[in-house]
């Protein structure tokens, strides 16, 4: 069963296909972007059906290689625990699809991609994106993929954001959501915590106002401090103290300097150099700014039952005792609005110390709640089993 | 009531006194400190009984300008609210004494002192200090104005950190304790922020190894990325959504870019930028390393309760319920220690939902709570009121 996944590769990026060539995707800012280029993964075959697919939604740091070798680090797929032969997303059962999102660094159209008006990267020219944007640009995905519904659409945190946008964009193309550790809308805490971020990038010369990459440089401190500062809240202050405590790193005692004293420094300096090497600082900044623009309720009065009105979506909601990012109150209020128009929700907040990063992780719980519910879905929808 | 607190000014630090001629202060480190300046502020009359000090401890960027005018930035002493007469620490009363700390910025000898043995600004070659050694210093100065024992010794945060050691260090020279929202030990967590904070000002190129002294740059844009991250963490989430929401800055739509859209965003780049008007880079790694190191059960095999054997000090401990910086949970862990050396012991969590900031803000229970404690042990200590 643990055979490696197929995963028809045609280059680095998995597959890679030019959208809106004939009718450009409108932005909410306005701007038409088109033709750009989706990069995306698969997993497992469509079936005569055409009724299997699982739609992977990624994070703000995350990509399409959900389950198969990340080309830069050469690490497993960020969801690999999840996705595979006998577990809850089954490429024997299901066709897996994961694009990067909009504004990405991984294939998909973003700042460090050339923009054919001045055949130099786009950087802060590239117009800034939303949620539903990137959600737009994956409908015209599988519109090319000549899927006309989706088993299911699955993701956690700003991939959870893709899945309720999704559930209300098009909840006719949806026959299951899953949002794990997100919210409706960013917290002012979060978008504080993303500007932080921004500025950290910004403020390194090294950007050159959003055009390092005809400098031949880039502001890799300050995503890497960008990067740690976002770690910590990743994590829990239980699972830092279980973790590393006040634990010091290859030293008896301390060096009264500024070294990496502490395990938790090194473990933090390590996140944020690591990160540099894969992904690209405007992107960051276009990503965290399409998550603190995300708040479903606003365009229905502050009504975010109206998002959902006369849904037939089945949802699971799965949330994380620790998760201070993406607290359980903020999933509470989704499963609130999916009562309050009569939607069918299953909603589990998972016991864990493990903080926001608990969906990334062996969570056997996460594990039994997605695969029970999707399983039994699957039956109803009359997919068959592997 | 109300008049203006007399205080006795010298010079824009208020007093400087220059100590460790004849025996240097040993630090924690290794290195012996001395001669050394410190540069501190007091408020009211040492009584004839010489029994009615207060030593206010600062916090991380604090100062000596507890209830004055602040030099640099003109804005009323940082806990003026409960200095003053007719407040709890009422000078008509007591003689309060702060003394900025060891390796500060507001006069005290720090790393943007000139080195003797230089003629140059220290920078890094400044010795790291502990909270310990600001201690030492403190009670070097309690020496010099010719105290033998203080009637009470208060702080927040790192100033709590402070009133712990003095408790630990010299329990005869300390009649009541009051260490408000801190801890023990600084906690994994805190030592990540702090973390950021440092890579933040070290990844400026205006940071120059922190000698910028000399090219006459100062790692602004680092700093403020610092001040940005941790002024997050002394807010609480609720505060937050009181406070800024998802409310926007001067404007009725998102602007699709990077400006300040959200309130939010505008409070944290303003307080990033007066934070540098104020406060030396270098100063701000030394102090968060202080507290970084901090952790007063280590010398005592891990036992806490060690640190206070035998205490004949009264303490009086204040949490906040919505402070995550240093939870309520930690400074429980204080009042066990405390209990099972039968100290005698007043804890108060109050609830608040301002955050670790409460203990700087208008909080009617914590004014209540230390007027109470501070003019009962008063009256015990046979300090006349005024």
């Amino acid at each position: 069963m643990d055979q490696p996944i197929e995963t028809h590769e045609h280059n680095r990026e998995g597959f890679t296909v030019t959208l809106g060539k004939e009718s450009p995707l409108k932005l909410d800012c306005g701007v038409e972007l088109g033709p750009f280029t989706v990069a995306y993964q698969t997993y497992g075959t469509l079936n005569a059906e055409r009724n299997n697919t699982v739609l992977v939604c990624h994070a703000l740091s995350g990509d399409q290689f959900v389950a198969s070798t990340h080309p830069l680090t050469g690490k497993p797929g960020w969801w690999h625990i999840l996705v595979g032969p006998g577990r809850p997303l089954d490429p024997d059962r299901y066709f897996i699809v994961c694009a990067n999102v909009l504004g990405g660094c991984m294939g998909t159209v973003g700042p460090a991609s050339k923009d054919p008006n001045t055949g130099h990267p786009y950087g802060l020219s590239f117009p800034v994106i939303t949620i539903a944007d990137m959600v737009r640009a994956q409908a015209m995905l599988i519109d090319h993929l000549g899927i006309e519904k989706l088993f299911c659409v699955i993701g956690g945190s700003m991939g959870g954001m893709q899945v309720l946008q999704w559930a209300s964009m098009y909840p006719d193309r949806v026959y299951t959501a899953v949002p794990v550790g997100t919210a409706a809308r960013h917290s002012a805490q979060n978008i504080a915590f993303h500007e932080v971020g921004r500025q950290a990038i910004m403020a390194d010369p090294e950007w050159r106002g959003g055009q390092y990459y005809l400098h031949g440089t880039t502001p890799r401190a300050g995503l890497a401090v960008a990067r740690m500062a976002a770690h910590i809240t990743y994590l829990s202050e239980a699972a830092l103290r279980r973790k590393f405590g006040r634990k010091l790193q290859d030293r008896k005692e301390v060096t009264y300097g500024f070294d990496a004293d502490f395990q938790v420094e090194s473990y933090l300096r390590h996140q944020g150099i690591t990160f540099v090497e894969r992904f690209d600082p405007n992107s960051y900044l276009y990503i965290t700014r399409a998550m603190d623009y995300f708040d479903m309720a606003a365009e229905h009065g502050g009504v975010l039952a109206k998002s959902f009105k006369g849904t037939a979506v089945r949802f699971c909601l799965v949330s994380f005792s620790s998760d201070w990012l993406f607290p359980t109150n903020e999933m509470r209020e989704i499963v609130h609005a999916l009562n309050a128009v009569a939607a069918d929700v299953s909603f589990v907040e998972i016991e864990t110390d493990k903080g926001h990063d608990a969906f990334l992780l062996d969570e056997p719980e996460l594990h039994m709640t997605l695969g029970g519910f999707l399983s039994a879905a699957a039956e109803r929808a009359g997919i068959g089993s592997p």
